[in-house]
């Protein structure tokens, strides 16, 4: 009495699960009770990296998911629709469901959770975020006994690997980017990754589970890393930091009913940090919370292993359940909130900022650089003034803790100064 | 109707543990379930950082495990005995355990385990490894999908803290101990830290649940750091590495059905490497599989707090169990292996190495070990000459991959050459 998958796509996770599979020597035992039932493909006539029975392979993706005998729907396909609609429909049959499409999920987790409570089946998503790191299912279960302060974590392999060579080269973004793409690391379009929406999918769902509250995708503050120019690396490296696309989730003030601050920005981390050391396609996921302290978990990003192993254990804990559970929803595989949670606007942000100033005037400058920021309450913890570009003098200030608005604020005074030429970088420093 | 923990032991881990089930806010909410019930001390006369209800604590250890209404007995007294004994008398009355005594179950986990199994009951030991890093469920669920290859750790917070400082200040062995003893790092009598002992007893956890099959501890390798020299860190970093205290469980070769090496000692880490960076009291684990590549899971290694939020941890899951749980054993939380894993002999290690001779006679002795090294087929990747001692001469070597025999063989042809004084270090190199 085999527990019968319907898998949607045979993709690079499709390929990756089907190959762990059926390759047991090794692996739990319990994935031995496991029968590959269906696999729902776009064309029949695709050549595939695996071999399968006859008529497990089909077109009829809708047949997969109101198949009754099939009892797990493993969703890795990606894409919003038809991925959304076949998910829906598989709970609403009372299929448990494991998916690694953090895109959907971002989007329509509220849609497809309230299904999947009403049903009283589980979606699992640990591919969803940070590739093979077990981090999805021990914010539900080991971590869920802290209060939890933060969730910072670098989890888009692309942007890192593009932000650690422009380090170690000194190279251009544009340069970095077209190369990487060459190799392979980002794709054609490379919006979602560089722009940072990819990141803000993951941390909107990281911050959903560490926090106990749905996330409106919208309310997740993103900048991507264009704007991240070789000259702020370097001035960086100099200050002590490496730049890194982080996605952050953290209370506002340390009280658990305080409003989370949600965003995705590129951040200069100081070199002694555990994120700073994170380099190439690598993710790191940093927890921090009450008694804990701080936890890290690192790993692949993204990969067929890595990915397949995070759908496998998924499909290993749904398993489990089918073999032992009664009707009662297990609260460590569900998810257990409704409520939405409160977000403060980026102005309300208190953080230290890096900015990069162009002033045509050297030595007047500074002061009144000194005095509008004095006007906002802004205080500065470093001035370097080094640096020339086309005979315009270069300064570059790191602040003490700021309120966003504030610091805004006092930028825009500053942008009237006379002396200054322009503002060519601004970023915020954990 | 909660679920009623009998509580033995309320030092460090016990208040701790204490604690954080008397503050909910923010915590998951199937922890309000939880009823502490008794807990079990040596004195009822003793101070305690936290308050329970008069009749909670209790000096009758053996009532507590003999108690019926008990659900859940935490062991946090640590100790082989009574420890052992109680932990055997609860299981034998259905109790689930948690526990943090990595001794215990290092020792008599196939005891215990065996009567967990007969009991159809769970013995939970998140805390035994790693303080508050969730690594062990991690071990027995997410990562069990995958042909585990190599498990490495610095799992010792003590001696990570011992040799960070050597590093960093330069200092000797002894003066950092000292003072780690005066601040309360390390303690009164260090051997179990020091000289790996501890280490031993949690990479045997570790492999057991990696590799799915028991672990004599006496077949787990154990050299410790009292023979690491400042000298040479000095050469460790000039050549690109730190010296770490590496717990490591790895098959011999990469087949499933190969034999393990288990094994604990300071070993050069190349700089590149994710556990190389690792200071202080942290702990870290670093987990190599098919097809996830590595994962490495790093955090507070011991503590109060940290150590708190395993236990938490362990509660939670066995409360949730007890919720939804129908009689079958729950796969990913009973332990499911029954037989021993073979180890490979530390002779048959195969391994690079760093040696360092004192010499008489610097231009010759060169050559000489050249031959002897050559004649166990041992190849060399790098030699330093620089250094002196005495009016000796100082030559460091490091070897490519050679079996432990070999090259064992060849130090004992070297030792007889007249141009050597002493051979003060062999350190393997990861």
């Amino acid at each position: 009495m085999g527990v019968k998958l319907g898998i949607l796509g045979l993709g690079t996770v499709g390929t990756g699960t089907v190959q762990l599979l059926q390759d047991l020597v090794g692996r739990h035992p319990l994935l031995q009770e496991i029968e590959i039932y269906r696999v729902g493909v776009r064309s029949l006539s695709k050549p595939r990296a695996v071999e399968l029975p006859e008529g497990i392979i089909t077109t009829d993706l809708e047949a997969i998911v109101n198949d009754p005998t099939v009892d797990i729907v493993v969703e890795v396909m990606g894409g919003l629709e038809p991925a959304r609609s076949l998910i829906l429909k598989a709970l609403s049959h009372g299929k448990h469901v494991v998916t690694a499409n953090k895109a959907a999920i971002a989007r329509f987790g509220a849609e497809i959770f309230t299904a999947a409570n009403q049903a009283g089946v589980y979606v699992m998503l640990e591919a969803a975020v940070g590739g093979g790191i077990p981090v999805i299912q021990p914010l539900k279960q080991s971590l869920s006994v802290n209060q939890i302060n933060a969730v910072t974590g670098i989890v888009n392999g692309t942007t890192n690997y593009i932000l650690t060579r422009m380090q170690t080269e000194g190279s251009n973004f544009d340069d970095v980017l077209a190369d990487a793409q060459k190799l392979g690391y980002a794709e054609a379009d490379p919006t979602a990754d560089v722009d940072g929406l990819d990141a803000a999918d993951k941390i909107a769902i990281l911050a959903s589970l560490g926090f106990g509250g749905r996330i409106h995708l919208e309310d997740v503050y993103c900048e991507g890393i264009r704007q991240v120019s070789k000259t702020d690396i370097a001035y960086a490296e100099k200050l002590g930091f490496a730049i890194k696309l982080l996605a952050i989730a953290k209370r506002t003030f340390s009280s658990p009913s305080s409003p989370l601050s949600v965003r995705v920005h590129p951040t200069l981390v100081p070199k002694a940090h555990p994120l700073a050391s994170i380099n190439g396609v690598y993710n790191a996921i940093l927890v921090e919370g009450e008694p804990i302290g701080q936890v890290m978990f690192f790993g692949p990003g993204a990969g067929a292993g890595a990915t397949a192993s995070a759908v496998s254990a998924d499909i290993l804990n749904l398993v489990a359940t089918l073999k032992t559970s009664t009707t009662n929803p297990n609260p460590l595989l569900a998810c257990r909130h409704q409520d939405y949670c409160e977000i403060a606007p980026i102005a309300e942000l208190v953080t230290r900022f890096y900015a990069r100033f162009l002033t045509k005037d050297r030595p007047g400058v500074i002061g009144k650089l000194g005095t509008c920021f004095g006007n906002f309450g802004v205080s500065l913890e470093s001035i370097v003034q080094t640096g020339f570009q086309e005979e315009l003098a270069e300064i570059v200030v790191v602040t003490y803790d700021v309120q966003e608005g504030n610091f805004r604020q006092a930028l825009a005074e500053i942008r009237n100064l006379e002396a200054i030429d322009s503002i060519p970088s601004i970023l915020r420093v954990l």
